[in-house]
């Protein structure tokens, strides 16, 4: 365990009340959102400024304490979960919002503040921070950068990785490093702001984070259609956007997926649809119009039974709450939910959705298909109980075809949720040899005693020398 | 000088038309349109095809021999000269448009597409690449991605960064990296693209470029508003953002470079105008018209004498044709033309242009000031003789001034011309000694016999242990 005068020193830093070390406390920051067995670590840390928080990363060096820093550990991939006899370091005592920035457009944060927290900040301010992952409501800016956070509107406004501007953080010996600028425009060095947006913890610890802000958007419009086919649906994705219609917002739910929200949340979705498009579109007015109804003509075109427009904001609010509980509607259902996220070219959504069914059949699973379809990255959702060896059996093997599915239609093995340690074993699929060779050259670089939040991404990280 | 054999093996890989060793090419690619001496290199290598390339840069590590790339050489920083007894690989032979995905939106490149063919052939499908750097006429798309250009719409649009979403490279030995895919959302493994963007040639040598398209603009227009006071410019300029506008393009230009231009080019632009400011704004032509008006009552109550639209598509590209002859107007009244490049927070334009102003004053040197005033990135251009060195050390402190004032608003160095070798002694200015370590770490680690475009950014590699 850790030594009694390591303690000390974090104390010194931080205080009693920012060093917990009783049981209860280690076991709640053991595990993350992903299905992996949850490591407790020897001690849990909480920095309230940016000094402590540089001393705390200084301390945990020169002791060799691997980190893992957790801000709402709703991470998907293990991302979140700590070494065993490491530290884990949270952020919520570094949740101060800086400066909000309307003549230039930016936003400087600290690393602990809530998403939802700051896009209601900036809304105020008649701006807009468009990413917004499933759990805006509790996850924080740091952590979305270190996973460079997806959402529902990264179709129209892209992700987590195209709001950084620039970026304070800790190298693994608690120096302070800075990167990018607060202009638009930045060339100044390498940049580092791009590598470490998705690094998941493994390169450095975020102090200030710089945002981009853009207007908001003058008008928007979401409404649903309804259809009696997958088929139809799916395709109907691929039409709006071949049509070039970019929506904010282009989701979609199969059957399984909206009887369980409709049961969770009684939102009033019909519950004999085969599948449903959740569409929001955005901009000047007469744009919400046109778009609004050229979506509609398409969904019209191939088939869709019923589409209802949202008449106010309430409904549209219904809509996306509607959507954003999809995953709790799920995760009621069955003691372990594996929540995927493979993701394709858009235009082969059709294609991906025919592929997750039958591997669903084919392995006698259930699951439940829901997600940013407008972006090809769907998220099928399987249901089961990992205390079922047999059936875990099946889950990995589904899995594995998802992946090799998405992988064979030019996809990407993950979307928005991380690689972390549930996928590292697959990245070479995906990349060469070379590419993990040249990142772990990488990461042993900038991290010599590999404390920070080691093995996520890329595994173990000795370098092999190339053939 | 360079070893007969290591010639031979060139000659196998490339022919003997892909390997120059005369006097009169190895000069032609000894600078480029940055104000620095010229480096001869020992060999000019140039490979049609991605194997032989990575068999190019293979045969370089294998026998330590310091290697920069080149596409069209319009770098302003030094970025493109090479190291003395070094070798230049151009990329000219590398110019396919390998696929224009019009369902999914992106497009897959070789680096020496020229940027403007790039464009056009995009345009022509009704799709948009925005960036569009002042030399896009000649400049590489690969060129574009190393130095992270910018261009005149980077305000709506943003820079090169924005629009890569996957890169194939080899490493230092040959080896070939992949990173990125053809997805809007991607989180598999470090975000090398991220990195490697603006490296300026220095972590890997690119293969293959895929890019992100986005659908064009239902409408554009472009108008040039006339100001008796360089003052009244810089204040719309501020007050037009400040209003929410975000136009795809807001330049100005300052007396001295109109006259220039326009003694250049006859595009009719009124001599007498203490400032011009040239805007355009784009999309939904409802959105157009009233953003159109916007900018016109904004400037015509900041004091604007007069305002001219743009009345069809060809008085529309006089404009930018006008805006884009700046540098070469300019660069006809002098030999020796410094296109400075530091940029600020939008909101402190004026400031910067009076600063800029005094700056010239004080220092007794001609400056006509052009450039991206909407990204707070602008170019004093200083016209000079290098070889009256009275004057030249003046030049010299008036550019530590520049840089000086722009950080001292919050601004960077460099908005869009990189750092190359003609900025690598600022760096520390307005980073820290902590990520200039940090960034040389990375370089040893990927380079480490150091002949990737070595000295550029970072000058030289050598990691100093920090204190």
């Amino acid at each position: 365990m850790i030594q009694k005068a390591l303690i000390r020193e974090f104390e010194n830093v931080l205080g009693k009340d920012g060093v917990f070390l009783n049981e209860a406390d280690r076991l709640t920051y053991s595990y993350d959102a992903a299905v992996l067995p949850p490591v407790v670590p020897a001690v849990v840390l909480r920095p309230t400024s940016r000094e402590t928080l540089g001393k705390t990363v200084r301390l945990c060096y020169e002791n060799g304490l691997p980190l893992t820093v957790r801000g709402a550990g709703t991470n998907l991939s293990g991302g979140t979960i700590p070494l065993p006899g490491g530290a884990v370091i949270l952020t919520n005592g570094l949740d101060k919002i800086l400066e909000i920035n309307e003549g230039d457009l930016y936003a400087v944060v600290e690393p602990g503040v809530v998403t939802a927290r700051f896009a209601a900040a900036v809304e105020a301010k008649g701006l807009f921070y468009p990413p917004d992952p499933g759990s805006q409501a509790v996850s924080t800016l740091g952590g979305n950068v270190a996973e460079n956070a997806g959402g529902l509107r990264g179709l129209r406004y892209g992700v987590t990785r195209d709001y950084v501007m620039a970026l304070e953080f800790f190298d693994s010996a608690g120096e302070p490093i800075k990167t990018g600028a607060r202009t638009v425009k930045c060339v100044t060095g390498y940049n580092l702001g791009g590598l470490l947006v998705g690094s998941e913890g493994t390169l450095g610890v975020f102090s200030e984070i710089t945002l981009k802000l853009i207007p908001a958007p003058a008008a928007r419009k979401a409404m649903m259609a309804v259809f009696d086919d997958v088929n139809k649906a799916s395709e109907s994705v691929s039409s709006i956007i071949a049509n070039r219609i970019v929506p904010v917002t282009l989701e979609f739910m199969d059957n399984f997926t909206i009887r369980a929200v409709e049961d969770f949340s009684h939102a009033g979705l019909p519950t004999d649809a085969a599948a449903l498009l959740l569409v929001e579109v955005d901009g000047h007015p007469a744009q919400v119009e046109e778009d609004a109804a050229k979506v509609e003509s398409i969904c019209r075109r191939l088939g869709a039974m019923k589409i209802r427009v949202a008449q106010d904001a309430q409904e549209r609010e219904k809509v996306w709450a509607a959507r954003r509980a999809a995953l709790s509607a799920l995760s009621r259902l069955k003691p372990t939910v594996v929540l995927e996220d493979a993701t394709v070219p858009r235009s082969r959504i059709p294609e991906m959705m025919r592929a997750v069914e039958e591997i669903g059949r084919k392995f006698r699973l259930t699951i439940g298909t829901f997600g940013h379809a407008g972006d090809g990255n769907l998220h099928p959702t399987i249901l089961t109980d990992r205390r079922d060896k047999e059936e875990w059996h099946r889950v990995e093997q589904a899995i594995d075809v998802i992946f090799e599915k998405a992988l064979a239609m030019g996809g990407t093995l993950s979307g928005e949720h991380g690689i972390g340690i549930a996928k590292s074993r697959y990245l070479q699929q995906e990349t060469t040899r070379g590419t993990i060779l040249y990142s772990k050259r990488i990461k042993e670089a900038l991290d010599p005693k590999n404390i920070l939040n080691p093995g996520k991404i890329i595994g173990v990280p000795s370098v092999e020398q190339a053939a």
